[in-house]
């Protein structure tokens, strides 16, 4: 049975400033739930049907309350469209204190980012060419927005997400001899120029692109050339599908620089 | 003023049945109502805020019925949560005739991808990287549904869509010479491997993958090599996401097989 109050909970975590308030944040869809169930972050509360609890094993000592919950309770209780069979409310990490290094060779910074379901996306790209470090601005969507965690399909628990400013990721780039390269409309092509051996991959907003302030921090700047022929074309490409054209030909010319047949 | 019967009329198009029966289709969003207002499709009425039709000079003798409405009207009768200064609803093109040759290179055919918003961002894909044609399951979602036209940006006016099976497709294909090649979690790596000089690329199911009748046809099978090193990590990318990988990657082949520096 899930209380009116639970309900209540669930559908104010859709806002930032409750998320804040209560400390907590929502994580739905039967995938991400059960990456959760295998994280170190907290679940306080589990609402799942009988069969989802079965599936998947759940040790009950590790969750706060666990509410056994029909499929059209779920339904209620839900903010997606399309519920699944369970709903976690777990506990909001304390933000993570900026590192000294960049881990990978590659690491990207997202200079406000307005789109939960691309925040969400780029943060399952980083998972799958194993970057482990996304740098955000502070305009750029919340992680904890549920439409971020629901995109990310349970890689948010895999990447770890800093909220900082460009003035100081310079600082960081410069002792780290790291360059820094942005994604432009105009600048570079990525096929035809050697990526740098490190690089920070700077993707702007979806309206607007990379900001002055964060351009004049630019070193090298690279854009995926179009392939129409009609000059009244796509002007430009999705911003989590630049990104992962980005991070193929990054990795493929470190990794597989020639093909072999 | 935005009668109420339009505004029934327009919420109603977000349903697949109702678009077929008055044979009209909804198009949302500044950009895309840019690109429908200097493309062939006909729209029957144009609702838009003064200054839209100032900075777009519409030749409303194009139109059958411009409405100006303020932009609190147009919040009232958009689907959108975030709606812009017009809609368009649109008059149903014929669906196209299956073509008798694979126009590009590079051809793609959906195995039933389900999500609007990947069907629409594959469409904008395609747009950017040349290819005319995109092939569709007859399961997979419909163009003319709001969130596709949405996602597509404008796209959709410069790509023709057929809704086809795999059966005619592979018809088509060895008539045109052409390899069918399929994006697998496991296959050959694409990085690694010379591309066919003409490919129709399959692309499958969100949840499922390709469909075991579409892997009957499949010659070649491809895939994307995760480069993270943990077993926990993503298992898969996002469909539109692992399609412009793809078509990146086949592009950068044929037209910058090696970068010169």
């Amino acid at each position: 049975m899930v209380s009116k109050n639970t309900i209540k909970l669930i559908k104010s975590l859709a806002l930032k400033k409750v998320r804040n308030k209560e400390k907590l944040f929502l994580v739905e869809g039967d995938k991400n739930v059960a990456e959760v169930l295998h994280s170190a972050i907290t679940i306080e509360k589990l609402i799942a049907t009988q069969n989802f609890l079965d599936t998947q094993k759940v040790d009950i000592n590790k969750i706060g309350k666990v509410i056994e919950a029909s499929p059209q309770e779920i339904k209620k209780a839900s903010i997606l469209k399309n519920p699944q069979n369970s709903i976690a409310v777990c506990k909001l990490p304390d933000s993570k204190k900026l590192p000294e290094n960049f881990e990978s060779d590659l690491s990207i910074f997202l200079d406000d980012i307005q789109d939960p379901g691309n925040l969400g996306t780029i943060i399952r790209i980083c998972d799958w060419f194993g970057i482990n470090q996304l740098f955000c601005s502070l305009q750029t969507a919340d992680v904890y927005n549920p439409k971020v965690i629901q995109a990310s399909m349970g890689s948010f628990c895999r990447v770890d997400i800093f909220y900082t400013t460009i003035e100081i990721l310079t600082g960081m780039a410069a002792k780290n001899q790291i360059s820094l390269a942005g994604a432009f409309l105009e600048g570079e092509n990525i096929y035809e120029q050697k990526m740098p051996k490190k690089l920070l991959l700077i993707m702007g907003n979806e309206g607007n692109g990379i900001s002055s302030r964060v351009e004049k921090k630019i070193e090298k700047k690279f854009k995926i050339p179009a392939f129409n022929t009609n000059s009244s074309s796509a002007e430009s490409l999705n911003v989590s599908v630049a990104t992962a054209i980005f991070c193929s030909e990054f990795k493929r010319q470190k990794h597989f620089p020639f093909y072999s047949k």
